[in-house]
């Protein structure tokens, strides 16, 4: 007789089975705010570096899983490895965030879909070495950016608050613009079999900037891409578990979780519980949402919080999460007792 | 027998008249996308003199009712006169954005409510001029930022896109915090009376950053801060009209209109029609909400596009904007289209 075989509480909630304390990860959580990834981060040149060193990429992975008792992995990578992959110049400014040469409407021919699963052989490296050292009831997630996402720094060049130059870039010439998703749908279709058949359980479509679109933008820009990834990626990799984060989305989360068929939608902390979860079928999953400078101030207010976004989505499979990225300055402390409340311990 | 009254459509649409075609002004009209502008703006020396100078004031408020066939004409001013009144240090660098000396949870004593209105005398006096000028059928609007926008002014010192440092302070110093929106809510209430007494049919109360809130935090912040705001306004101007514009609330109109009481919601551009249109009551006024860059891009799409929302606001009162600020590379021609595409002619 084989031994029974490990449940994966994160795995499970993501596949619909509703656990009765939610499991929890946390959005960077491999990141600036733990010494052990700073003292990593300064040994190496640039951050794609570190992106594309298994060795060092899996130990910043495994870090946050030796201080918190966290329900899963998430490979460490960026979002801009995809235009990087395509042959974009794509750089990391210390303290100024990413730069890459803006692309232009005629300049879509330079990008090399041809080459790009072999330069992103590394991260799939990567992939496989954190399936090996993890835990057998941990959860590994893999990730990509979403069309749109990785569109607005594509053109724009950098990050940006209203994403302006893409915006004018999809008015304006709506032919290439749709070339461009059309290859950055296919390329992170690629992306995200190739990790699951490196090991990863789940894969999270981060669209961080879906806020700032109206409703026909978000219908075509973020609604329709991340629905043909969800559909590419379950054609090879049949009832793929997906985690959609449409950042900033609450008045178009209802369509956006019909549409594209994801197994969970990610809540931003700005999208009321109670809103939420009337907005979305009892039978799908959520994950979030705290604020994340509530962890940062921590205490009561944090303890308060997190038993009210729980209490909130009580009816249905819930992973909890904040509900946007770790940001550095947030004290370990606040974490550690973060993951006992989730917990209940 | 005097004559009949001369119509406002726009106040008769705030008072919940819907017109057959609504009415129409632009967040931000007196701006830098128009040349008349630009060269006024050249021969001040700081932004702030051209807000506290009644002459040319008045004159950048008229510009653009002299070019387009708008139904309002809007104060010109800034949300920050209001920490410049109380004391606060508040410049404007070319190119920049404002910059204020940040206040410390300490440093509220140094705020001089007192010779408040002295200090905003020359604004009122450009509303009396206004009043004056404009014909008898426009609307006047007058306005305050809200307590949250202009304390994230205060408290950041700049404008950020996540208004990191007045969120942790309200967090951290929960009494100085609210000490600070009570010095805002009254100030903004006297301001706004005074509005009312120089000639203003209608004022906006801009929550520009109410998003990055989360529903407590919005409830607090943004809901009660405005809510008595327009009880304090009208315990003075009995059924003062109010328009609340509070930018990127999505998910959280419905109780913002219920507990404000203000006339009119202004909708963002990323709230789609249908749910404002599902989440309000039917007798509640709207404005918006067209993209702004979707003026910028102009033609087909743009003309397409606010058929859609006046049709999506038929069943209402509806009053046409914007659904944030025009930008200075609007083109003019694309904005004549865009008010005769409203009227319908």
């Amino acid at each position: 007789m084989s031994p029974a075989p490990v449940v994966k509480p994160l795995l499970a909630t993501v596949l619909g089975e509703r656990q009765e304390r939610p499991p929890v990860w946390i959005m960077r959580q491999a990141g600036r705010y733990l010494p052990e990834y700073r003292a990593i981060r300064e040994k190496v040149g640039s951050f794609l570096e570190l992106c594309y060193s298994p060795d060092l990429a899996t130990e910043v992975t495994l870090q946050p899983l030796r201080r918190f008792d966290l329900d899963a992995a998430i490979l460490f990578s960026d979002i801009l490895v995809i235009p990087d992959a395509l042959g974009q110049t794509v750089s990391f400014e210390t303290g100024e965030g990413p730069r890459l040469e803006p692309l232009h409407p005629d300049g879509l021919g330079r990008l090399r879909p041809d080459g790009f699963l072999d330069h992103l052989a590394p991260v799939l490296e990567t992939v496989s070495r954190i399936r090996s050292a993890i835990a057998p009831d941990k959860t590994l997630i893999g990730f990509c950016g979403s069309p749109w996402t990785v569109a607005t720094y594509m053109i724009g060049g950098r990050g940006s608050s209203d994403q302006a130059a893409a915006r004018l870039f999809a008015l304006r010439h709506p032919d290439a613009f749709a070339q461009l998703m059309d290859i950055l749908v296919e390329a992170s279709i690629a992306y995200l079999v190739t990790q699951f058949r490196a090991g990863a359980d789940v894969v999270q479509l981060f669209e961080s900037w879906a806020l700032n679109l109206d409703e026909l933008a978000f219908a075509a820009q973020v609604i329709e891409p991340n629905r043909r990834i969800v559909e590419g990626v379950r054609r090879q990799i049949p009832n793929a578990p997906i985690i959609g984060f449409p950042r900033g989305a609450a008045g178009m989360i209802a369509p956006y979780a019909a549409v594209t068929g994801v197994n969970v939608v990610g809540i931003d902390y700005a999208t009321p519980v109670g809103f939420a979860d009337a907005a979305l079928p009892k039978t799908l999953g959520v994950q979030g949402n705290l604020d994340p400078l509530r962890l940062v101030a921590g205490g009561v207010q944090m303890e308060k919080r997190v038993e009210e976004i729980i209490a909130g989505f009580a009816g249905r499979p819930h992973i909890f999460n904040l509900g946007h990225g770790i940001v550095p300055e947030t004290p370990i402390e606040h974490v550690e007792l973060l993951v006992a409340t989730v917990k209940g311990v």
